[in-house]
């Protein structure tokens, strides 16, 4: 070494000395300890802005709820606050924790009781033994537990079996964003990259698989960005910087280093907050405007958990992993009066979210949010007035912290109802008839609602009930795009824009293109659990000249799947079918089987190599329908323990096993797709992109059940004036 | 013949003028008068129901306006009461009128100028001289006339190379249902059926092009309904029996009577009315909620077409065939705050509603809505607080009868803002990161609505307006549906259920398969006339193993489509691709070519062979999408004259044509499709269902251009009480 090259040594040691002091000096937010966690969990007031303009008390609707005394009143009541306490106390007792140097419990649920317990119980019936799955590590073990509340029993079952680990806890996913910070090379090329570690937030981004690297270790990739001068730093990437990191040591194991000539994206009109916005560019388009219920809403939420609505009844509850779960929805006969089983347990079972970015950074991110950082864990507390409206209830998460303390994630669910002008029928008659009819009613719905924020992108997840049965399933993409950084500043200069795996969406941003698939569990029970499911195909028939003018019509022939594979479906454009969920026992008066048809909407389908690693871990999406006999294991579509799973516990491998499925319990399953070229409009924030699939009666009624709903009158509606003139 | 034979006939003649008699004494509606057309359509009262329990006063946004005195403002204004009444008196006087034996007018409408004039035009300049374009009937031959408001001058266009006929005028289709009456056979028929005359109701339905029975004359087919005991006369059909009526002559040509052993389904459970339902059935279900605006409209609609709300202005107006046409579509640009165009004109060019019966009485029905029955004509007065909320502005179209006397189809159109409680945009910080971040902004729109009685169909088309920059076209489809009698009272009677070519509804009562096709004609102008179509494809590419741990990742490939057939496009789930207008003259500021996107939403496929005669007819489904250069004469999609047209003028061949169309002014074509198995649901009256497709920008802006907006505050809304309680 030189002196010259010495020096230059010597000043960097320096610099990086220095800037490691500045650095714990100057954190931008503080390491975390369980007492943070827990008080940004348990208070919502921690997750609002601080930058709102105003701050709005909290109505009756949205009070802070006191959860301390909460007791479970219907079998599928989540775990209560004292539940969760009582599972803490009995396992820290428990010689499997107590003799163990660490542990953490990535998930405490409620353990449903049997299906066949639950569908026999009633109202007023005492509730039976209550249980807690819980999924921990112990001493870097993966295991699934079972807590009897009333005996204190815990049943131990191994998972060595399984390639992958359970959802991170929020706990060791804000450490491993830290771990990169102990690194000297690290913080070096930060300071290398002219980002002042003051201004840098860094993202814990879960590996995928890809083979023997991602093989009996817990990893995550760590990558981070420069928050100065604005709140949205996932557009001011440090690209080509990525951190291996080993989650259960909390070790740096390897830095992939390959973007240091890419600058970090300028922070100029990035920042989305409205606190932000120069005043003289608000741009105030609209009046106010609201949804006006004066006689109060027209539903009830009974023991916290019990919805009723119109004709409708459904249990709702959030879940840390699938957001909120529907359950034992139930829609009221018009003829008969009486509640008809329609789904048993509806959610999302797991999303897959893999990026079209072959390169060392970003060719590993290939999410499923729901098993690997938990769809409810990331649902934050829903903005009163703007996430919901007005008139929408509030349903707060219980959650448990790594540690087993539980917490509340207050204003986590909404449930209001919705009308948006729309016609739930309506006839006119013509000048033709001459017949003076104009019969029209409007269409009002409930939905259920819940937004995930994870990391950047944010899921809004909405079931709808309709009063003619259907129910439609939505999801809203909407928050941060994840971007790329480039040198490029225009397009002009990139000569294969093809191979910028994006779009330039401002100077030195590529939005990367990605997928999004969110595939749903529906444990559909049509009038019972018993169930077929029957494709309708539409198929061209030719005439022959004798037989009519007509050359060729469309015939329906219907087709009863027999087993699991005659249940995989691709859906095509030219060789259309229904496929409906029938009760093959029960039939209409004029002998239709009664059913529920789902309705795909515009959709996408997963078109990665099936032998991808990726897409042997999202091989859930290898068809857009499957159909599987009811196995209360068989919930999560990309396995129970997703994180670095290899795919051997998905919904394609359960199914290939090729199980009867007729006359049976079943579960549909569902994906939603979105191919996601991003566009200018994207940058800073993404305006709301959605999609959704409905269950409709089909024959399930014995005719229109909204038939006998009476129109809207001037006089049932409110008398409104403006906030000022009140 | 035996003296018993004769008795028989004896018995049936008497029979026969015993009802003739009795009908006439008894119609139940009388055979049209001009005046009693007039009266129909002048006042919007003499279509709203007899049956409401209230009378609703009309509020001042509903107002019976009276058009004797409107004046054009624009170039694109619609031709006002009193320039009909110059087009009628000008042609009475000219000779092809004059000299005539009869004659008819099958449309009078706005010639519009021509497109470089009107997009020269500003608000202020004198308008272009005005001129109306006719369709006549003169002495049976079709005419396409120029009629100068100015100089009063008329051009004659003969229509002989044409196959089809114009659009049948509300008077002749009337008249065509009174025909059959007057056939002893007919009659005769329908007393055996068990039908009393005076329960008689008949549609006119359109009969296609099948071959030298449809050439050279214009003909109607009539089927008649029992209307006893229910205004749902559609669901009692007379099977099996259809009139082959000459549309000029008024004559019947031919009666196939075939379904004498079907009976006629009872009237039970059919009537829809409110009025109709027995108290104790009503189904009060919900308490009133209602969209409030406290202070007011955020939109206002200058010179009665001119509509302006947040960032948008368009031009709309009522049309006779389309509905609605949105005309110079302009969104306002959040930097520059200038008005960008968007889309030159968008409506609904044609329909094509294909019935999957082979069988005599059904092969024909193959509808097309638009340009056989006036999708405008056949849109009724809207139903204010039910077709569109109370907060909604509503639009009267001007018509001209067959005579040519203007008349008033009051509140045809209404445009309203709408507030589902969906979110715009949101983003929420987790605890991973630690930032207080929650900003969200609620999703308000502006709805344009109107709904098309085409007989028994009831069609919504809404064009809905977001701040975002996207259009979202959505067509529901209510009323009721076309069945079939059948002698079957429960699907176990049946041997081969798809042979009925579709479901048992009720007892006796098919619904028959059949397919909707909505082709929308979208001049899309974006940031000028020239444009390109580009579509942006994604495929896999495979990854060599020294590449990247990842096998596959998807590559967008962007293709400018040179000619016309380069732009035929029919989607393919497993082939996506993201379909652009751009302006390739016009980029961004990193380079982006400016467009907008259209984005397809759940749609269907027509399967019915391409050489079938309706398939030839409705040729403008072959693909889903398309693009043509401009061409002033090309905008309905099936023909300027469709009735039994045989698919020499549709968009397929005009395309087939396949002229450049790069960086020319271009219009993209979009269908909508819908295949409808029917379900007990359906029956007597069919909840709503809903497709749409949405026009995006994508780079159009330079960023989210509603990343200014206010999020919803407290103060803002509305105080409102229950109206008892007012």
């Amino acid at each position: 070494m030189d002196t010259r090259s010495f020096l230059r040594f010597f000043f960097l040691t320096l610099c990086i000395a220095v800037a490691l002091l500045f650095t714990w000096a100057h954190l931008p937010y503080g390491p975390p300890y369980a007492s943070d966690l827990l008080d940004c969990s348990t208070n919502s007031a921690w997750c609002s802005s601080k930058n709102r303009l105003q701050s709005k008390p909290p109505s009756p609707t949205r009070r802070l709820r006191d959860h301390a005394s909460d007791t479970p009143h219907h079998p599928l009541d989540p775990l209560t606050l004292p539940e969760i306490t009582a599972v803490r106390s009995i396992l820290s007792s428990h010689a499997l924790f107590a003799s163990s140097s660490s542990h953490a419990l990535h998930s405490v649920d409620l353990q449903e009781p049997d299906k066949s317990l639950v569908l026999r119980w009633h109202h007023g019936d005492p509730l039976f033994p209550r249980k807690a799955t819980v999924v921990a590590r112990v001493d870097d073990m993966s295991h699934v537990l079972t807590v009897d509340l009333t005996t204190r029993e815990v049943t131990v079952e191994d998972t060595a079996s399984h390639s992958g680990y359970p959802t991170m806890t929020l706990e060791e996913m804000t450490a491993a964003t830290w771990v990169p910070l102990m690194n000297a090379d690290f913080n070096r090329t930060i300071v290398q990259r002219g980002v002042d570690l003051t201004d840098l937030a860094c993202l814990p981004l879960s590996t995928g698989w890809y083979g023997k690297v991602e093989e009996k270790r817990r990893l995550i990739k760590v990558q981070c960005y420069s928050t100065k001068d604005t709140v949205n730093f996932y557009m001011r990437p440090i690209e080509g910087l990525t951190v291996l990191v080993d989650l259960d040591t909390k070790q740096v194991l390897e830095i992939s280093d390959k973007g240091g000539s890419i600058p970090i994206p300028k922070a100029a009109n990035t920042d989305y907050r409205y606190s932000a916005q120069k005043p003289n560019q608000v741009l105030k388009l609209l009046k106010p405007i609201s949804i006006e219920q004066p006689n109060g809403r027209s539903f009830t939420v009974e023991d916290d958990h019990l919805v009723k609505w119109a004709n409708w009844e459904f249990h709702l509850k959030p879940d840390a992993r699938a957001g909120v779960i529907v359950s034992q929805a139930k829609v009221r006969d018009p003829n008969t009066g009486e509640f008809r089983d329609v789904m048993y347990k509806g959610f999302t079972s797991e999303l897959f979210v893999p990026y079209m970015d072959p390169t060392d950074a970003w060719y590993f991110k290939t999410y499923m949010d729901a098993g690997e950082y938990g769809f409810g864990l990331q649902a934050m507390s829903l903005d009163p007035l703007n996430d919901c409206p007005r008139n929408a209830y509030y349903m707060d998460g219980v959650f448990a912290a790594a540690d087993g303390t539980p917490y509340v994630r207050s204003n986590m669910v909404c449930v209001f109802e919705s009308y948006a002008g729309d016609i739930a029928w309506r006839h006119t008659e013509c000048p033709i008839t001459g017949m003076q009819i104009r019969e029209v009613r409007p269409k009002v719905t409930l939905v259920v609602r819940m937004a995930a924020s994870v990391a950047n992108y944010d899921y809004i997840i909405d079931w709808e009930f309709q009063t003619d049965g259907l129910i439609r399933v939505k999801v809203g993409l909407s928050g941060i795009l994840m971007v790329k950084g480039t040198s490029y500043e225009n397009v002009n200069q990139v000569s294969s824009p093809e191979n910028l795996h994006g779009t330039l969406l401002s100077e030195n941003v590529i939005g990367v293109i990605h997928d999004h698939y969110v595939t749903f569990y529906l444990d559909m029970d049509v009038d019972g659990s018993d169930n077929s499911f029957l494709k309708v195909n539409l198929r061209r028939e030719q005439n022959s000249p004798n037989e009519s003018p007509r050359k060729s019509y469309l015939k329906a022939t219907k087709t009863v799947a027999k087993t699991e594979k005659d249940a995989q479906v691709k859906l095509k454009l030219y060789d259309p079918s229904e496929f409906h969920v029938i009760n093959p026992t029960k039939r209409t008066r004029v002998g239709n089987p009664v059913g529920y048809k789902l309705v795909p909407g515009g959709t996408a389908a997963s078109l990665l190599d099936l032998d991808d690693p990726p897409q042997k871990r999202g091989a859930f999406t290898n068809n857009q329908i499957w159909v599987t006999p009811y196995n209360r294991s068989e919930q999560w579509a990309g396995g129970l323990l997703v994180c670095q799973s290899q795919g051997e516990d998905t919904l394609a491998v359960w199914s290939d096993r090729d199980r009867p499925i007729e006359n049976k319990d079943i579960v549909l399953w569902y994906t939603l797709g979105f191919h996601h070229i991003p566009c200018q409009e994207d940058f800073p924030i993404m305006p709301t992109v959605s999609s959704s699939f409905d269950l409709k009666p089909v024959n399930f009624f014995e005719s229109n059940p909204i038939l006998r709903t009476p129109p809207n009158v001037e006089t049932d509606l409110p008398v409104c004036v403006a906030a000022a003139s009140a």
